[in-house]
């Protein structure tokens, strides 16, 4: 992996692709923190071109007038050619790549976490109403939320959503409840009361944290508690 | 296929499932309809239990408390099990049933496809918009969405977005297309002239029209124009 970083409006947009893909990502997005994930689950080849989001080049913006991010770019016999979405990106990498499959090989199963991965939008909501202005209405339903995933792990049984080891919906979740983590910069004892509420999130999440491929991606609570800290200030509130 | 209707509230559940699968289903739902097309398309053993959505059964609401419709109930050595959202119900029926395959092999077009499906429900929401009060706001995204499925028929060069057969895009999207159709009863001379406009997709709607999975489930323009015309007056606009 390797860092393009253009900070700079305007600047040329970087040369075709050779054999590897190359990931428009803003840094700390949760959304590319996904794929980076997968990407690294899956060992693929990329690169990062990192964006200010506040200064998206005018390349950027005419390949992708939608201003989504982050934008997966594939070289194709075609040329090269531009994903969008997260999960989308993420379910296209698991296909393309079979090794290490990260969906469950039963139809139902597979559904169920599709289900899931849509649920859990609420606790990214959650967060972000708590980021904003409605911190009572914002935990709660960051803790409906995780109520459902407790629940989940208790039926499935297994230490992962995946089974024995870390799966799609794994991987779709983390990138959140890595930053979730950053409360305990807030408030540490209010933080570990809640453990017992989640027994089995609260264990799913010690063992994500050993994970090698989280390990790559991830950061600490004071580093998130920081960056949200001033992420207002830099109008950046969005991209919790 | 078999229908069984039970119109009044508090009526007991159905009984368990044998080997076939039941779809809960309103009468004139777009997305039921969906899934009816891939059940169709997949040849796969099911009924239709209707429901009455502003009498929905109490069993029903225990059920499937966030009061989603459609609904797949699927016979499992585990019990009857549940799914939700068209667009997931629709890919697990694809998967567990491997023949006529829905989906491209390549996973970078079925991504495509994933994103056009998503990109579709600005027309479902211009459609909501229309019947609501804003028409000429809803009917802009209307013509804008068909602008960008236009050019994709174009680009790809097919007769289906699935290639030389109808394939998963096609059936996502036709019901509300199915349903556009009614414009023809409100005014035909208009209609008739925006075809020019969109010459792959109305060649596209007029083989859809001909597609024998299509005509197991299709309406005609004036049993739409009939039903949503009294849509208001029974609260159920928001089933456009």
């Amino acid at each position: 992996m390797s860092y393009y970083q253009h900070k700079t409006a305007g600047f040329n947009a970087p040369p075709p692709l050779n054999n590897q893909m190359r990931l428009y990502h803003v840094d700390m997005n949760p959304y590319g923190h996904r794929v980076m994930l997968i990407l690294e689950a899956k060992k693929a080849k990329y690169e990062v071109y990192q964006l200010d989001p506040l200064h998206l080049p005018e390349w950027f913006r005419e390949k992708n007038p939608r201003l989504k991010i982050p934008v997966l770019e594939i070289p194709t016999d075609q040329g090269d050619k531009y994903l969008f979405e997260s999960v989308v990106i993420c379910d296209y990498l698991d296909e393309r790549f079979p090794r290490n499959p990260l969906h469950s090989k039963d139809p139902y199963v597979k559904a169920q976490d599709r289900l899931l991965i849509e649920r859990f939008n609420e606790l990214i909501k959650g967060s972000l109403e708590c980021f904003d202005t409605n911190f009572a209405f914002g935990s709660e339903q960051i803790i409906q939320t995780l109520d459902v995933f407790e629940k989940e792990l208790a039926t499935r049984g297994t230490n992962y959503f995946g089974g024995n080891r870390p799966g799609m919906l794994d991987y779709m979740i983390w990138p959140w409840v890595e930053r979730l983590y950053l409360l305990r910069c807030v408030n540490e004892q209010k933080f570990d009361e809640k453990r017992p509420i989640f027994p089995n999130f609260a264990d799913w999440g010690d063992q994500m944290q050993l994970d090698e491929v989280v390990k790559k991606h991830s950061r600490s609570p004071a580093e998130y508690f920081d960056y949200y800290r001033n992420a207002r200030a830099h109008s950046m509130g969005y991209y919790l």
